[in-house]
């Protein structure tokens, strides 16, 4: 059970602190920290938790994570169910947290996004629905390269904590303006179950994105990486 | 005496690094810092001073952090009495000097806050009691946790400095804007002593949230760690 | 085969990664990232890719980097050519894969610049050929060095992705303005070739002085470091 | 002979990346990396510089840290004076090779500032002269206090690069807008040559302050760290 409750307040973290950052911090006025600083405090919040918890649950927190581990042969399939379960519920109940902090300033609107990941008329900069996908995909896929890699015994893995988050500070840094950057089906869907409508109803690139992205990237790390892998 | 005064000159460098940030550079003209800036500042604090005194105090730097680790199993209770009497009296030191600086500039009004920290029509984006309560309570309790899991035996701890450090940075990239984030009653008091006012009456808040905030986190790692921790 | 794979991977994440962030994202409107994310940009992917890729490549990414290596003693002359095509190919591919994505907002073009390299009228400073040519040299000559430095036994290698990494983003914070920052022509030339015109006229520059800088940069390492080196 | 051509080199990249990115990158329109990007420029010469010359002078490229290191006894006395001559050499170098940058761009005027160090109506933010000696002793201090425990060998020095880079990115952080940010007198030295007048005048303070803080923080740390330093 130690693992699954990692995994729910791991990704609780990442929710509140990356779409949080974005909901109240992003565009305050004069002094608001923009897209550069929502990016890093994405990258932060697995940076900071992976060091917590990786070493109770390996620090998931992303069923596109756990899905391209498995892909890849470094996380057994009988745990994948349980994983997803709790990274989802850990980002729900994150999204009910930032509801509650986020409402508590007047004229808070929910339906204006909360962050939720769009194409589209829905994408921050407008970018169509083939645009959202291939960002998505390209970039799940060097996401799960680079964890494939960072945690390879080759490497030093004490340092993949730093790694893997920075690798989520530059993916923000790149596709915000694309989907508001999702690369990650628990944090799409735990704001998008309080935003409603658009955001529900384009949450299918979410899912299918990210876990085509992630598998891709796993399976290319396997065939460069060698025997040793 | 050696860990006392590594606390109280921690805590000085936080006050000063981080309140100095946003008293002198966060919103100097055109070419200002903003939120973004001060996060990183209040981050850096804690990482540069863990690396130079860890060795010695611990480098808490922070009342709830100290109460936090006791709830926690990490630290004597017969010590938390001077090591708060050391950080508040630090934060004071530090706002002292704070002062002696930004006076130096015509125009100085200590009155208009000076970095305090407020909730309601004092919170910098206006938001209720509640809402700051939430968020202090819950972003002190995932300090703590990180505290606890970065410095579990089974973590590289040499790196414990990054990640606590970079999870203040986050903490302040999320929640500026609705408390000018605390998570620390030794800070809050280091600068609202001389702010006076609204910032005294406010104070209760950043001394009462934080604290319980870090022991449920404190708490909550030990019950998720299972009894390796 | 796998060193060559690698090299085309890793200098196809620094294109999309680096010059991705400058189209889509560097001057969003309100919340853009500015020089300073781009910045952060090119060196995380430097960082992030030295974690996954530097056991089975040394993750190069960058033909003026194999060849000062090369010129330092680090590399072997016989693997110059085919790490540099690969690292030529790798660049081509993203920047076709960013021209996907970017081309997918209305009023997109590609002839605007593309994050291309220039000089003179096309540097985005208006600064000089000679401004630019002493700029690349220097800039590079220090990577050179210091990657020779992070790289030698003396040092803690570990950390080497991250004094590269970071290195890469200074080198960015001096040099957007005068040039775009190149001090690599695999980068520079990935982008050039779509956007055609002035950017393959002066491409000649950001393969000149990159390499001749990082020559000097090895050189010059190897001649302060002493026989240790 | 290597360790000077060592602190020579490295102190030319501190003025070339920290006092270029302030005269070239600070205030470029609409996306200008601002007083946050050039304080992570200064403090990423350092951290980068360390790691690939920490093993061969120590990385000091800066008088208050050989003279504050030398009164905490960590460094020879008789090095003292080719170190100093070593540093001013290389920031009066490297001041000339960013006068030929940036003189490439129309209406270059060095005598505006060149990222000079000043106070009073010289100060960024108009600081008083006391502000400005007040600012330069207390975070020099800091500086070497964080020096001195962070190569502490009870402390993971591996990582001290890091942490003292960091450091000069925080310090900046919060003092530019007082003294443009010193605690470095080769640095000052580097730029002040080239802007005249003013520069030169308010060049003393410049030395003083750093050198006094240094050697505050240095025998502070000796009295804090007990016998083991």
């Amino acid at each position: 059970m130690n693992r699954y409750s990692a995994e729910f307040l791991g990704t609780f973290w990442l929710v509140l602190g990356g779409c949080g950052s974005a909901v109240l911090a992003a565009a305050f006025p004069e002094v608001g920290i923009g897209l550069h600083g929502v990016s890093l405090a994405f990258g932060l919040t697995v940076l900071t938790m992976a060091f917590a918890i990786g070493h109770i649950s390996g620090c998931h927190l992303n069923p596109a994570v756990s899905i391209g581990l498995w892909a890849g042969g470094r996380f057994a399939g009988s745990q994948l169910l349980p994983y997803i379960v709790a990274q989802v519920l850990g980002a729900i109940a994150a999204g009910g947290v930032l509801y509650l902090i986020a409402s508590g300033q007047a004229g808070f609107d929910v339906t204006a996004g909360f962050a939720s990941n769009g194409y589209g008329e829905h994408s921050p900069g407008g970018y169509t629905m083939t645009a959202a996908l291939v960002a998505e995909v390209v970039l799940t896929a060097f996401f799960l390269f680079i964890i494939m890699g960072a945690t390879d015994q080759r490497a030093p893995t004490f340092l993949a904590p730093v790694a893997i988050g920075l690798t989520l500070t530059l993916i923000h840094l790149v596709s915000i303006p694309v989907t508001n950057t999702s690369v990650n089906p628990a944090r799409s869907t735990g704001v998008a179950v309080y935003a409603g409508g658009w955001a529900i109803d384009q949450l299918w690139l979410f899912w299918l994105a990210p876990i085509v992205g992630g598998v891709i990237g796993a399976l290319l790390y396997r065939s460069v990486a060698g025997s040793k892998a």
